[in-house]
């Protein structure tokens, strides 16, 4: 099934077997260009950073603004592996990212189509299109695994 | 008023004056350790490091979790001089932080007193006890002052 998913989601599923084999739970993000080219691409990295802010999606917006020499990623878009949770959610609105596709939802700390629902919140100013579904049992299987293994 | 504040408040007022001086939204944040100690100090530099997550507290927690080598900050405290916004609230939260002192609310972005009230949501699973208003005064000042000349 894998095959059927856009090239940046199967570049965000690869960042998250990346993490999964690095003992971090296996979460990647991918940001795309206008133009259609991947310009950041990350895993979760918060033990290795010694950082509890080092999630995929934070990792690949200051990867990208670095790349594009602006705070702001303007008709860029993101594919991430797991619904983000509020931080990565106004990290996402703060950089005016156009699309978010993720593939897993995610009841405990998603933060987009559950919990907060932040982008629904009057105070987002900014609000992304949201795609989610997109790789979702891969992403989930890669979880499920990680998880099965630690517990 | 200023020399009744608390020290860590008075330094992350700095930082936010500093802050201002770059051309950076004046907002400064300090984080304590349990002994007392001041471990981070940042100030916002969001435009300086083309980088929209670079809100002062986020810097400040990254710097602070380098030091102490892990991505918990177990009983340290920060000192904020804007109500954190989502972003923040919910780095605050990931990093156990164990106390919030914030000068000014901010009604249009915090996400603490105002807006999202991250703390308060049943999604937040660590939850930060949280003083508002200390330093307030100086804080608006620093706000007011840095739109006032750019309006």
């Amino acid at each position: 099934m894998k095959q059927k998913l856009p090239e940046p989601m199967l570049q965000a599923l690869a960042e998250a077997e990346a993490a999964a084999a690095r003992g971090e739970v296996p979460v990647g993000a991918v940001i795309v260009s206008p133009a259609g080219e991947i310009i950041a691409s990350a895993g979760n990295r918060t033990l290795q950073h010694k950082d509890p802010t080092a999630h995929a999606e934070l990792l690949a917006i200051r990867q990208a603004a670095q790349g594009v020499g602006s705070e702001r990623l303007m008709n860029c878009d993101i594919y991430v592996t797991l619904e983000p949770c509020a931080m990565c959610a106004a990290a996402i609105s703060f950089a005016r990212i156009r699309r978010v596709y993720f593939a897993a939802s995610d009841e405990k700390m998603g933060a987009v189509e559950n919990g907060l629902r932040f982008f629904n919140h009057p105070t987002c100013h900014h609000v992304p299109e949201v795609y989610s579904g997109i790789g979702e049992t891969a992403a989930q299987s890669l979880l499920i695994n990680f998880f099965r293994l630690r517990r």
